[in-house]
């Protein structure tokens, strides 16, 4: 199935914008799960159960994997293959970006060996790295535009149009998205604008301080959709103690539920 | 010892600004190499063995691993320790770029994991993706500047100069360097002119049409150092048969001489 198909369907089912962003960090998850073999899977796994009926996505960022190892990186295995088993989208945020060949190594890790149904990439070499990734035409790849960070304002400024613009042109098989940070909320109209009903990838809120109600007015398409919401350490944190997965489901369905507010909000 | 350090010991003790790009490609080496249970390994081991005595540096790009999954960053672990045996820096070529906790998720996978004294990454996401990197002051941290492909005109036309003075800025502890295309001349001019005796990595020589003699001559310091030059390709399979490493020890020779030949011209 085409990702954009995965990720409508799994919006309609589950009735959700909400991506929860599996970002896991040791020195944050209760005791008793780090006493066991595999933890960074396990929290994983419990987080997953939790939230599966609340989300349309998950996105692990591979950072957090990679930090670790090897042993980080066949977590992630892991964490994709339950992932899938669910039957919703797993975007595997990766911020890759070079040419040629490098670039075609790229895609084939992400969506090959990890297997994820989408990635984020980072613009900065142009349209010849990007174009490895969308010839997997049932793949999504989200590049990034503006982010919600304070460093955007450098480099970002004065080009995110011009990559709005050029991603829209490079989307001949309905298999691209941007990222755009939450926090960013007149540009994010602009954005929109440009590149119709495009999936944007927003995360941001919450710990990054965006702000819900705008965010998800501003930010799906005419419809309601196609706005991914992300949200990581406020869900997967909400308790530090052994009841952290239903503390995670209990914040996913608060912020599920907000979300759905505003999506048809005129 | 600090990175800047280890180069310029480097440089000296071999008389050579070359760096040699590891981007292994199983479908180039031979067949009694692919026979061998690490055939990536065993690839690298005999390039390095041959050219050890002529470069400055070697730079294994992560994508040509990932793409083979676990076993593929298992070699290049061994490959970066058999580098560090040889007491010449290794540039792990992986063009990173992301905020706050998930840049220093990359830096530590990139520094302690896998052990590489200098990385390369992207600027797109700003000065704060930036920093957590440049924590590591005994490490190098080399910033996409301007690239040597087609794309780099869709967007970093307007902001490498903006890069490049940024990244001067940054520059607190003589860790940073820049990444700068051969195919750039005019441009590079520029960015020397901007960053003063900073190191620039400059692929691009060779396979991708970039020219030795005014490549070293507007890419090096006053003092005819700072410019590392790498070629991939055009060394490690400058032949596919048996001979490979005694070939690709000759071009390395060959191009080593003819940068050196153009290090100190006026």
């Amino acid at each position: 199935m085409k990702f954009l198909d995965k990720l409508d369907k799994a919006v309609q089912t589950n009735n959700s914008l909400l991506c929860v962003g599996l970002d896991v960090d040791l020195a944050k998850i209760p005791q008793t799960i780090l006493q066991k073999e595999d933890p960074i899977y396990i929290f994983n796994r419990e987080i997953i159960n939790a939230t599966k009926d609340l989300v349309c996505a998950y996105k692990p960022n591979i950072a957090f994997y990679e930090m670790h190892g090897i042993y980080g990186l066949q977590s992630l295995i892991k964490t994709i293959e339950l992932i899938e088993s669910t039957g919703l989208p797993v975007i595997l945020d990766a911020k890759r970006g070079d040419i040629g060949h490098s670039s075609a190594a790229y895609a084939k890790s992400i969506f090959e060996v990890y297997k994820a149904d989408a990635t984020t990439i980072s613009p900065y070499l142009g349209s010849d790295s990007i174009e490895p990734f969308l010839e997997y035409r049932d793949k999504g790849t989200f590049v990034l535009c503006l982010t919600s960070n304070s460093g955007a304002q450098d480099f970002q400024k004065n080009i995110f149009k011009d990559v709005a613009h050029k991603v829209k042109e490079l989307n001949q098989h309905n298999n691209c998205g941007l990222v755009v940070g939450a926090t960013r909320l007149e540009e994010l109209v602009e954005i929109r604008r440009i590149v119709g009903d495009m999936p944007i990838l927003i995360p941001g809120i919450g710990a990054q301080g965006g702000q819900v109600k705008t965010t998800v007015k501003f930010g799906v398409d005419p419809k309601g959709n196609r706005a991914i919401i992300n949200s990581s350490r406020s869900i997967i944190y909400a308790s530090k103690e052994d009841n952290f997965a239903e503390a995670a489901g209990q914040e996913a369905k608060k912020l599920q539920d907000e979300i759905n507010q505003y999506r048809w909000a005129k």
